[in-house]
């Protein structure tokens, strides 16, 4: 019996991806991989995603330079969420040159706010592709 | 503009929520919200889930009494995951008994190995109904 038989992907053959940094446990970002994008950040030992927007792999810091390390694989209970412990290459993980996707806070005005700077302009992150992640 | 304006949320009308202790920073659940859901959450400032299985609220915690309790609520950049900082009450967030849902990490012969304990045999903690989550 292979580990892949233990993950449910979902009805387009997805599984749920958190990322989170393996030093500072901070919480980076969610994508998404069919098998081929496990295999391969198996393989790789990076993380490879499947971009539902896109619909293609999606080779996480191939433009942008800022690789997802692994350090580690978990599954939850239900086999249908991944938790990776990864290493961030160059402190940036979404498309939006900040530290982490998550970077708006609920207020009590039920308004979100921007808690974390941009660190790099998207449009110099990716120059070839400004709409690339 | 209310902040439900941002969100995301599929085609089933659900957004993905990660939940993470907000002390010790480890990823302990993910889980599925809609928007009653998300209201509710608001209001009581504990998580409700919607079980995709029951296709109905879930009110984490009220069987188990192992609540979340919400210190703050972030949204990613593509406004389709919620991520959740809670404080859990009673030391378990799995239905398995463990303290996380991901106590499976892939080890190098491609099995996934088990290392968190079970806390709490779940036939006790479900008194009720052993499939409740």
């Amino acid at each position: 019996m292979n580990y892949i038989d233990d993950i449910n992907f979902n009805a387009a053959g997805l599984v749920a991806v958190i990322c989170q940094d393996f030093k500072t446990d901070k919480v980076l970002m969610m994508a998404w991989m069919n098998k081929q994008a496990l295999d391969l950040s198996i393989q790789k030992n990076k993380a490879v995603f499947y971009s539902r927007s896109r619909q293609k792999l999606w080779h996480k810091g191939e433009e942008s330079g800022f690789f997802l390390n692994i350090k580690d694989i978990r599954l939850d209970c239900d086999g249908d969420v991944i938790l990776l412990k990864v290493e961030q290459i160059g402190g940036i993980s979404c498309h939006t040159g900040r530290l982490s996707c998550f970077y708006r806070r609920l207020k009590n005005n039920n308004q979100w706010e921007s808690f974390l700077n941009v660190l790099k302009d998207p449009a110099i992150i990716y120059k070839k592709n400004k709409n690339a992640k």
